[in-house]
């Protein structure tokens, strides 16, 4: 049996739902999955679908020159179309924190995660023996002002031949160029420990212990051209006090920051997250 | 313009979905919303369709026949059909407390809630005053023991003279007992003052306190015979301490009490709910 | 039987906590809560202590004589001390949204709110009814730009003949000015709706929506010269997800609002908040 | 510099805070923590207190002499004390599930826990691999029916050998009997993967899904005779829908045993837990 997963967004329009349930039967298709979104804003109809196939002939690339053919023009839809037991794979950059990559690789070691990790990249080489109790691979490629460009086509050359599918920066402490937003657009994933649009930037627990917030949050959100703006996936937020030193906030953050960071990336493997106009939808 | 809103559920089997929004698109609908479920434990599909018809001839009674000539008996559909500018007629019990009325009249008031309140009962007179400032009929049915069974057929006249679709307890004090239930099956809202099942019955904030629990909360969920033990419609809970008193966790309570009984009542109102085997299926 | 509250803070320095104690052993009180914090950045020393004096010669004025000559000048300390009947009274400031005033009048009914409420003023006089169901003075006090100043002096009046201790604005729609700022420091509750200092200003649930966040929140604070920003009392959170529409946004963020200004009014009624250098000890 | 953290609990009576305040400020004492609480139920005073001597002479154990002396017999106090630099030691009993361990010995080797971890232990050996990477010893103490008592005279035997403060059941999969338990009174901490007292016993989350709970939780408490029964130390809750299966509850509820935990352990460590009729005072 062979399943995929749809994602379409195109503008709202009578019968696009009817048209593509009904393709899926007469493609001997069975749904077992349909969601929808109209952002009435915008007039945009956004729908994820899955659908299960049986018959032991079915090709991914046939199929999708049949939807294209038949669909796609008729609704000027934007789409992608998946093999489920097609795992993505996730290259984890990371600095110095080790507590975001202690999460997830306390997960993928545990099967929670639908992906694949062909690397692990840093800019210290700090974190290196916990790659290697995880038995996956490390660069260390360092970054310095002089050697930034340098450095990022070493990175690019790397993600390229390891077929990598999206990057998520788990703490990790450079600024990431356009050279990669460009190849990667809505695929890398970051996490700010504040929650945004409250304090973009550096250092936001101290920001947050100036202003005397009641609760600290943590974001997670595609990188893009424009620092902490990208659009958001996941947040989550936490109860503090006034007796809470900034070091107390830091360590109740890397709760919040490790669950947010793991949970967005859940997100984005299973191919739940659309993005349109700086937002995402996110299927259930 | 009509809209409708359908609710279907069947033994999971191909086609339903392709079926079904075929059906639609056939009749000239315009498919705005759908949402399914499939409970993969009992091989059950659940799913929740909204749909406009543009056409000024468009009949509820007959399109309800087309429905279920076509597809009713195919897939041996259990299903609901509703016009959604028919608002459902909530009646509400109360008895002494008054938090949860006030909350519910003060949304109702604004317009936030898509029903009407035909009237109000309670078996005390305590709360007639503010049902007069909201202008909504007040009737005082005295529940004692030697006269409930009279009582309760008063409350049966009352609620079909009123041509009431469901009932909800805000904080009322009696036991409801099987005339309502069978009349009103999955259609009787309660709120219960704890995290249920935690704390079945009478002084839940009682044996909270004793338990010594960090967390206290609240349960919105259909009455059945089974005291406390219906459907869950919605939960939420708070955080506590050692330094709450009885009486500082039923002051906590409230909030969370009046805040799910209203969430129950949205969900329930917008016919969002769906029960099967003592669970609710809830569409977003 | 004589209860007081004392606030004090002053510079930290060694002996503050047994000098006190002792100071009150001494005078026959009995500590019945004590509870410190020190702000280590700032080096500043915050308790807040309640006493009972069995007495019935008891005089707060002559105590507070003796505690200042005592301990003011030695430990420097700014300081106040109340008599724990003595309810501190709140005037309530509206414009046309009811969902809050509903809330607190709910509670200040049922006993729950340890204060006197003198009267609701308004800006509008939509809401007359509301103040007259629960038996409140209400003024209408119309404010347009080349009246402004006219009307503060009629509300600065109102404030002072009626011995108001402190003020609320539960969604009241205007500015508040230096005028009233000045009189009442740290004294005008003000709910806004946003998670500051996400989204200061105006519209907080359009920015919110625009930004595609996925979780809104309320804050409620004291009123400083500088637009939402004075010290923050309390905040609470509540999950949404991209099918919330403005409207979904503004619904759902009442119930945050109504909850997070009644705490907010609770602790300040209950003398359990301190502010310094815009931020709050809020104490247990 | 020295810092001990008192705690102690006896019948509320006036004048103790007076005369704890006044002892430790005639023995140069600078007290930089004080909380305390009153179960007025069972009229039971509680208080924690920190306090710092400059003397290098100060011995902890003259000063416990001199305290004695001074205020036990006379308030008849239950009273511990300890010297803030002496960190408490772990033992930490694990069986298959890492989720825990790993966030456990993440938190250890970034300085988050204020404690030692002498060893774990484990009644099998899959977990040894992580031990061996966080250079922690690990035993392997196998338990079957047959050898469970000498099971337990080995763990006896282990945690007498290193000076073992208390215990942390990180999912441990055996019932721990009352030998241990007699010899660690409120020093065995468990995590139960529900939210106390809802689905005492095995496998509560297939038990959740059962009754459809719209909320999952998460019970920190010490191991007493009855099971499941213990003081609560903390809990947590995540809002699921009926979408999850048992597999996603149990994915879920990971995230909170987890954090569940490590909150507890910092709780105990930091000497903030007080435990008196089956229930605890945290201080903050």
């Amino acid at each position: 049996m062979h399943k995929i997963t749809l994602l379409i967004h195109c503008k709202d329009q009578p019968g696009i739902i009817a048209s593509v349930t009904n393709f899926m039967a007469l493609n001997n298709g069975n749904i077992v999955y349909i969601d929808q979104h109209v952002d009435r804003e915008q007039n945009i109809f956004f729908m994820r679908l899955e659908c299960e196939f049986n018959s032991s002939a079915f090709s991914i690339e046939s199929f999708k020159e049949l939807f294209k053919n038949a669909l796609v023009d008729k609704f000027n839809l934007k789409w992608r179309m998946y093999l489920a037991d097609r795992k993505p794979r996730m290259a984890l950059f990371v600095s110095k924190y080790d507590h975001c990559l202690y999460d997830i690789l306390g997960r993928y070691n545990s099967g929670e995660l639908n992906l694949e990790i062909p690397f692990i990249l840093s800019n210290h080489n700090d974190l290196e023996p916990i790659a290697k109790s995880f038995k996956i691979p490390f660069f260390h490629v360092p970054v310095a002002k002089a050697t930034k460009q340098k450095a990022e086509f070493k990175q690019l050359e790397l993600l390229e031949s390891h077929k990598v599918d999206f990057i998520v920066l788990a703490r990790y402490m450079q600024i990431v160029s356009n050279l990669l937003i460009d190849k990667f657009p809505n695929k890398i994933i970051n996490i700010h420990h504040s929650f945004l649009p409250a304090f973009v930037g550096a250092k936001p627990y101290h920001s947050a212990y100036k202003r005397g917030v009641k609760i600290i949050g943590a974001t997670s959100h595609y990188i893009t051209e424009e620092l902490d703006a990208g659009p958001i996936i996941e947040q989550d937020v936490a109860h503090v006090s006034h007796s809470y030193s900034i070091k107390d906030l830091i360590a109740k953050g890397r709760d919040l920051e490790k669950i947010v960071l793991s949970n967005a990336i859940k997100l984005h493997a299973n191919r739940k997250v659309m993005v349109f106009n700086n937002k995402t939808v996110i299927f259930s």
